[in-house]
């Protein structure tokens, strides 16, 4: 089968591998339809995540058709259309009985960096019965898709961590997927104001598109200001961090209202300061959260009743054989204004 | 000033009475704008409700404008346009610290009930500070009067205490004025399916314009099955109980899922039929309510962000010398579709 | 091997049965070396629980040694001291997902009911991964055998549904195993008061010992106005019924304070009198639950920590040939004042 | 009235001061029988806190009798033994309604900064029905005296924010009186462990007396190892920060379980590291807060029902005239053991 391989800093290519197989009762094997591109994806290719040895097939997003499955799966057969989620749950260890499967002691994120991933033509899933999901008959295939990764991260980690109650602002430092992906979950709880705060103007024209009730420029000098007086002087209740740099999680807390949460989404590579000398006695809460997948079947729900439209978050589309032209794109984002990719396998025939 | 007076069992008039005047320091004098009338206040004419006694100024929701406040008021002042709450509440009670103003020592239901009411020109306000709510610059003032009582009572005893989530499923028993409300504010937390349920098909295809996704006519031999079938056969997260008897009660009992809510809201006259034998294993929870109005910040930021539209609850308007007129017909709602009413007083000048 | 049979109604016997075996990968053999009596055991042998035809292996709790496991198992290996859950759970179908594992769609309670139990030498026990805890090092046997089923569901259904708080008033009716359950579980969160009623002295005499502040008579006119006078008129903040008849739960209705809760434990076998004409104000819940022993590491955490006394529960010791004295002591606890019974295996060797 | 008074940078003194009277019909006079001294005191007497000018007053901690009260109090009259808290409510603001009444904007923490104290023979109270307590009949002065500041600080702060759970694992990070409070509220969740960490070995051996299970002191160079290993190489679940420097804030990210809370209490001048480069997928919360003494009706209960000893807390008494010796005492801490001092004023007469 064909897959995109990394195969060491700044090396890639597409390789011919051998059709994955079952190894353990609980596996399953999927015949991938569509997968896409994560920033962390970017971040591997550049050597940053050093579980993620050169060889490996990337890719923790995409849906499928199942293959093959082990003698120990029972939640699905052969043909049925499931969805990938980019955290692999064993069901049964400590963290995985407390909905923790981010943590979970055989799995966690673990799909393209420790073991191959979905940007095949096949892949092999451990732990199939708690780590895929039954697509609905009906459900569109792309919107399932934002359902491997994006959606549930800015939606638990950011939106649920950040405890966004109807009629409260919130404010979403950064405009890329993941910020897109808080902007469109966070609405499901009637907030009375979403600020969306990013560099880039268009990726603002987008939020806008979005639901954003208002924009800023963090460029502007008085990007503070401007929250500050969107939201009478009080800061808002909700800053979610979806960037992951020091400069927008101190934006965050430069913003926060008195009993606000900041709910971080980014992912950091290096430590930032945090102003207990003037938080300490604010009432805030600070979460920081790998995406656990819990909500899958929550989220499952509400897009199948169009609660919201997962599809916008779909700017570019590729065929597998262009997965090349798809990285390039992705990583090129501050000119093809992409946010997720939606990468197709052929169908056999 | 004039007053609408309840006056004996089945008896009711239009009165002079003294504009009221400030008792406490604690008080305020509220010029009425506009008041609206309430299911209770039927009741009360029936010779229900024993607290309220003949001679009784009725009303308990009602917006205005401050005509005097006394020298312990310190959050409004004269000119102040406010809201006027349903539940009176001291703020320093037992109860009023946990915020369950309803049961207020000093307070709770008490407007039209044991001390005058707001369906009059003026209306004596105890315990202002906290009883009172300021009305934004620039709301509508009829989407407001919805906030004195329809509107908390149908999102606190329904909603909330109903715990509906994202993607969740959600009946509501009876269509009325409560049942709307809950039915409005129910969509705040995007469930994925709203059914509602009513003897009356006009109050339904209401309900369909107000958001519902499906109803049912509970006087079908089948009304359950069609719940159920509607559920893949597992019945709904939340049952609302909006109506006030027991097979209204029952009902909900018939289509509740395993681990769901059955919020009740309605006034019950009498003991109902819980059927432990059946629902003991079923994890499920069932909650009484009289609504705090502690959820009125949140409502009132709620309406200005557009969140929901107050106003849609309004079918009929009235100035208040046509009071009796609008009396009939919200007494005879089966005819006139009437679910709530605005009683306008004339504009001084 | 030896196994307790249920063989119709009101007749039981031990009888020789084969050793089970590994029917699927998720299966483990446990060897028994403790078991326990319920009063659902009695209930079965008296012909009240359908599923459970004759012929049956009773016995829903255990403790013991793995025997044999299958390939799909890898949280035990032979060997290891285990605990037995009452509840089987699959890890993986919606409800377990969602840690309701006594919905479990195939499991739940199953052992001695659908499928064969506990009582006797072996036992297989599906879903072992899920259903299974291991016995921590130097912990006391006997103390593990109450977190079957007891400790959990005086917890889980009486104490958390009940949602005891520190400073608290409770109530617990029922002062039989579960509600002793209850009693000791409750004082893991310091309410001030825990006022247990019974209409056997001798069991609220062992109620005190266990922790109970206050104990009334529940055959004394005013059993009522005792726990009114104690409660400064108020009531309870939590009533826990632990009995399963509509006295008791209507005692539970009379007690209760506004904002409190009524957590049921009892199993029911016919329908109560629910008074909502004086509750729908009063702001209370009401909650009914089988038990999912969720908390069943939470409980293994504290147990190890001595933060209550499980052994306290056992009052009785019996060899497994002596299963049937067992019977008519549990059968016969007014007399006994058994609690819980342990029977154990005979050490092989 | 003899008053305690700071008098500038490093000044203080003793001093006669008219006895303070009603200003607003809010007030009361509280007639101050004991008080004592908090760390926040030595903090403004050498010039930390800028609220707090020359000429005040100190002291935000009480017991007393009511000598006057204004028209509009109701909860309270003359001669009624009260506690006085160290936060002022006003009961009618935003944040009051919220219970967040340390953030109150006509109060919060003022008494002894803004306003004059506690450490005088007389008080004025503003807001007396939301800012005082009720003494229970029979309640032991001093307990009630622990209830003014240090143990609500202790309980909402470390206690509640760090969501300590049955059966979890704690760590306290400073035996001062702050961490002591924790100490001694963390108990009512009865966590399997208590693991307090302190430079000084005499507050270790006396916080095992509070309750501890085990100590670690901070100065060894494997003291994150200890605690670790003390939690099979986990961390902790709760981590309370109760001295409020960046060596013990970074120390509590250093032992910190995945899904654990960090509940900041301490009191901090400046900026901290926070290493979310590796925490921010380890799923853990941290919390900020400013005492709102919310919990103060709670912990009169708790305390009536012995559920803790507040009194452990008290380790000196002073006679008010002995005021500067206290104050010695206090600071010179390291030496005198002390945590908490009762001040008491001569009775009258």
């Amino acid at each position: 089968m064909k897959a995109f391989i990394y195969s060491g800093i700044n090396q890639q290519k597409i390789e011919d591998r051998p059709k994955p197989s079952i190894d353990k009762p609980s596996d399953a094997i999927v015949r991938v339809t569509k997968t896409s591109i994560c920033g962390t994806d970017l971040h591997i290719l550049k050597g940053d995540v050093a579980t993620c040895t050169p060889g490996r097939i990337l890719g923790h997003e995409g849906v499928g058709v199942i293959d093959a499955v082990g003698a120990g799966v029972s939640n699905f057969k052969v043909g049925d259309r499931v969805l990938i989620s980019c955290i692999t749950s064993c069901g049964k260890c400590e963290y995985c009985k407390k909905m923790m499967y981010s943590h979970c002691t055989d799995g966690g994120w673990i799909l393209g960096n420790t073991i191959d991933g979905t940007q095949a033509e096949f892949v092999r899933i451990p732990y199939a019965d708690t780590s895929l999901y039954p697509i609905p008959a009906g459900a569109d295939e792309e919107s399932m898709l934002m359902l491997s990764d994006i959606l549930p991260t800015g939606f638990e980690c950011g939106v649920l961590n950040g405890k966004i109650q109807v009629g409260n602002t919130v404010a979403i430092v950064g405009a890329g997927p993941i910020g897109m992906a808080a902007l469109l979950t966070a609405q499901f709880y009637s907030p009375s104001q979403i600020i969306v705060i990013d560099l880039d103007a268009s990726r603002l024209a987008m939020a806008r598109q979005f639901g954003a009730t208002a924009t800023v420029l963090s460029s502007e000098i008085d990007a503070k200001e401007q929250v500050l007086k969107l939201t009478e002087g009080k800061g808002v209740d909700t800053a979610i961090e979806a960037v992951g740099i020091p400069a927008t999680f101190e934006f965050c807390q430069a913003i926060i209202a008195v009993g606000g949460t900041i709910a971080n989404v980014g992912v950091h590579g290096h430590k930032v300061d945090l102003h207990l000398e003037t938080l300490w006695d604010k009432n805030i809460t600070i979460t920081t959260a790998l995406v656990n997948t819990s909500s899958t079947p929550m989220l499952l729900k509400a897009i199948a009743a169009e609660k919201i439209q997962a599809k916008k978050l779909v700017t570019h589309h590729f065929r597998f054989d262009q997965i090349l032209d798809a990285y390039d794109s992705f990583r090129d984002a501050a000119k093809t204004h992409a946010l997720k990719l939606v990468i197709s396998m052929q169908e056999p025939g």
